[in-house]
């Protein structure tokens, strides 16, 4: 994580974050520079971790599913570090992330549209969860933008 | 949107939720098919809107942003639809996705580190949802699991 992050890392990652799946010689043509020195900071941002996945945006409603966001408020003695694994495991479990202000923990879950499966599957991680102080479910119904830089 | 989704239109999409850089000859590869029957579900579940996007999910600590995210609950009163262009156009806003439940509007704001210049941003942004009920404010600190499918 000590690399440096120079100008030519940025725009690569701009342009990956509108197209992951540009090949090294389209990024190269893009940003005139050779597909040797693309392809060799792209894989110092992999192993750096400045990329962490490429990843594909689907639409969750086409494919018959149901994306619930938990917001999550935890009481100020609940150590995260001991909650988390068990989430992580959790295959209905997509997204695991800290945070802080409103919410401690942002859980995001991809389940059946039967409400009655859902809500199974909701309470499922809510219990593995001690000392919850709020929780607030919101359920996406569109997505209007996703960009990501 | 009509179309049906196959069983190997979902073997596809599961791979390139892990890796979105994968080939097309990978992909036939590892199901056992051939190059142009994966180019062509693809080509197709991309025009169906099936496949949003390909992107990457960047560190934005390790490039120098802070990721917030707004959940806001709007007064019963107010039209989703003649607020959401405004944020759709702002560049700090990266995501805005219609809601049900505790919030409505779920956006994410992708700023710099400067706690002043983010609180102005996250201002500006505020100021054009009229008639917000509730706003949530919490920063993202620490991605651990990340997966869409």
């Amino acid at each position: 994580m000590a690399d440096k992050i120079t100008e030519i890392d940025l725009r690569i990652l701009k342009l990956l974050s509108k197209n992951a799946r540009l090949t090294y010689r389209e990024l190269a043509e893009m940003l005139g520079t050779t597909r040797q020195r693309v392809s060799r900071r792209m894989d110092r941002l992999e192993r750096n971790g400045v990329i962490k996945k490429y990843t594909v945006i689907p639409d969750y409603e086409a494919l018959g599913y149901v994306h619930v966001i938990l917001g999550i408020t935890v009481k100020p003695n609940v150590n995260l570090d001991e909650v988390i694994p068990a989430l992580v495991e959790d295959d209905n479990v997509k997204i695991v992330q800290r945070a802080l202000g409103s919410h401690n923990l942002v859980v995001h879950i991809v389940g059946p549209k039967d409400m009655r499966e859902l809500e199974r599957i909701i309470s499922e991680v809510s219990r593995k969860i001690p000392g919850v102080d709020k929780l607030d479910i919101t359920f996406i119904t569109d997505t209007v933008k996703f960009e990501v830089l």
